[in-house]
């Protein structure tokens, strides 16, 4: 579609979220989490109705023969609206993170100077067909005193219309103002685009799915953005790394959740090591069902692995697939990384502490680990609760955003009339 | 010019900076400061070859006939020199970020995390035709372990040049690589547009300069950028303002250094106030030499008073001019600050502390003051040491920024096997 749907005024709605962001930023902590409570009981007694929402978009779907990877994630079932009325429970106990006076002190003056969190004001988020993102955002968001307008996949309309009329019927029983939350609600891309550059009314986009989408986010947007997570990681099998502890990380890491953005992408393995393990790390690669795509040297060792092009390098599987590259020390292992990979979660298995530190020290990466799995760059695995997405970034929060990632800081100066 | 300098390579310069970010980043404290030391000393030694390259653009300034302001910005002397050389001696002295274990817990199952501070990377410095810009970023750019490539206004090539020249010539007697500095010497714009989009080798723009500097940049950038600040700051004079009070803070706001971003624009004063003591205002701003542009009741009541557009409301004077707005309460002070301020240092004078409550709840700004002028948004005025530049966006960093601002957070993971 490209021309533009003259039922939603995408600037209107960014508007009413910025004025609602107002008072809902000066709502107590128990406001707040009073309304959560509401939303989520609201969303569990309307379950049917936001079933047979949902069914609508599923239809379409088979209709139009979409995978069945994408069916699952598009669709709801009773166990799993009642999972995101409870995540509503769970940020209502997280600490609140606005209001915190990070640092305070006076000047010889007298001036008083507190930096305080505070709300970020109005956050876009743009995200696909996951009616679970819009009801896990709008939570994050209302807890953390800000605004939302959602902007989700356009396969999930249906079920996302449903969800937050269900929101909206049940704002006007708390004290946080309807607007603060508001749907796009069409499929038009121009409205999407809209977004990327209301500076005036948007404080930061969050674009949550594939490469693509976070791509055209990045190059597009003149607001602020926090992107989120594409993982292209990594397991560096270092020559003193103990063989069982080694592979059990790997077919964790691999095989665990295969699909989300912590999972294990690229072995990279030293060749002595190799040399000592190969019929281990090839049987339980078979075990598990995992196919390897491997550089010249593996391909020459194991009986069923399929050479390796640049692709393998630097894509997602996001499956039971691997890539796996040879090295003959840490710091080659670290190049590849720094050539391929997404800066997410980077792993060096081995003994050896000088190893271990240089790789430490040298991988750019969110979140790097010396002999432990990839797959605990996640919020709630870390302690932080819900997560709004993993950055891979560096500005503003890297590796798993919580509550306080959606807020800034304000300088607040107290004085008698102190001048310069 | 449109045409592509090809004695230029940009890309080349900041993939040479990201190497040596590298080895820049392991660098101890006490190697950074040493080598901050002597390249003062020798920017020092090495004055009268900057005033003479320095010399060459102000004699092509002259030629060209720019403002005195501007050919003062530009113009450096034997203590402009020292002033800056001085300026690296105090970066030296400030804490290093660097390496800072910012929390740290174990999980259950014994994983140990910790959230520890480093440096970004490679920083893409943008500014106008200021050559202390280049010592001043450079400085705070190496001490937090970062790479810098300037690109500094053409106007001031040959200053910048001749001062890069010296400090590639004093790093050689450091431990840091000369390749950590890098100036991008071309008056190619082009040259610039390269550094908006080199996402892989840079990991922060941060433009210093006018309103067209910095949202040129932030318009095309997709490198994540530091947006610093352009300043339309306002005072308000509450019903309650003490008057004496109320005019020191205002005179001083506009008058101790008017061309600065944290200098008062525009006065908004409740009519009440104004009926009480627009004697002793309409006094004071002549006594300095303020020229008023004012909504049509200041017209009305002041005699040397100009009508106030759009313009007077949305810009910067940057001298001795004010526009003065009549509110009838602190909400219509909120909105008008709301619609034409640029988030910097907004000011309430009152003795009401309700209002001054509203004032600094309902204000979105990096630093909102209570009976103080807006002159402390500065990192040296509130004990940070030198800023790279004052943020008034939201993410990252907002105020003023010192060195923890030019760093990121790694999450570094030690375990003995862990899988999830």
């Amino acid at each position: 579609m490209t021309t533009l749907d003259r039922t939603v005024n995408v600037k209107e709605q960014a508007k009413k979220a910025q004025v609602a962001s107002k008072s809902l930023s000066l709502l107590t902590t128990e406001e707040k989490n009073e309304a959560l409570l509401i939303i989520a009981d609201e969303l569990e007694k309307e379950t049917e109705f936001i079933l047979n929402e949902n069914k609508k978009d599923l239809d379409r779907g088979t209709e139009k023969g979409f995978t069945e990877a994408f069916m699952d994630r598009l669709r709801l079932t009773e166990e799993r609206v009642k999972d995101f009325a409870n995540g509503l429970r769970e940020v209502a106990e997280l600490e609140d993170p606005v209001g915190e006076v990070i640092s305070d002190w006076n000047l010889d003056n007298g001036m008083q100077v507190e930096q305080v969190r505070v709300p970020l004001g109005v956050i876009g988020m743009i995200y696909e067909a996951r009616p679970n993102v819009t009801v896990d955002a709008t939570g994050l968001a209302l807890k953390s005193g800000n605004a939302i307008v959602l902007k989700g996949g356009s396969n999930a309309l249906n079920s996302n219309k449903g969800i937050v009329r269900v929101i909206h019927e049940a704002l006007p029983k708390t004290k946080i103002p309807a607007e603060a939350v508001q749907l796009i609600a069409t499929t038009d891309r121009e409205a999407t685009s809209q977004l990327f550059t209301m500076k005036d009314h948007i404080d930061v986009l969050i674009p949550r799915g594939g490469g693509a989408l976070i791509n055209t986010v990045v190059n597009n947007a003149t607001v602020p953005v926090l992107e989120t997570g594409v993982g292209n990681c990594h397991i560096y099998f270092d020559e003193t790394a103990q063989p069982e502890k080694a592979i059990d990380i790997l077919i964790n890491a691999k095989t665990d959740r295969p699909a989300v953005c912590n999972a294990v992408e690229t072995l990279i393995v030293h060749t002595k090591w190799l040399e000592e393990n190969k019929d281990l790390l090839e049987k339980s690669l078979a075990d598990n069902n995992i196919k390897v795509h491997g550089d010249d040297h593996i391909v020459n060792t194991f009986k069923e692995a399929v050479p390796a092009d640049e692709d393998d390098w630097s894509n997602e599987y996001l499956g039971l697939e691997i890539a796996i590259k040879t090295v003959n020390n840490t710091q080659e292992a670290i190049d590849h990384i720094e050539t391929y990979g997404t800066k997410h979660s980077e792993a060096i298995i081995t003994e050896d502490a000088k190893s271990a530190s240089l790789f430490r020290n040298l991988v750019d990466a969110a979140a790097v680990y010396h002999n432990a799995s990839t797959r605990f760059t996640d919020g709630s695995a870390l302690g932080f609760g819900a997560e709004i997405g993993i950055s891979t970034q560096k500005l503003h929060a890297r590796g798993p955003m919580g509550l306080p990632a959606l807020t800034t800081i304000k300088y607040c100066m107290t004085g008698t009339g102190q001048i310069r």
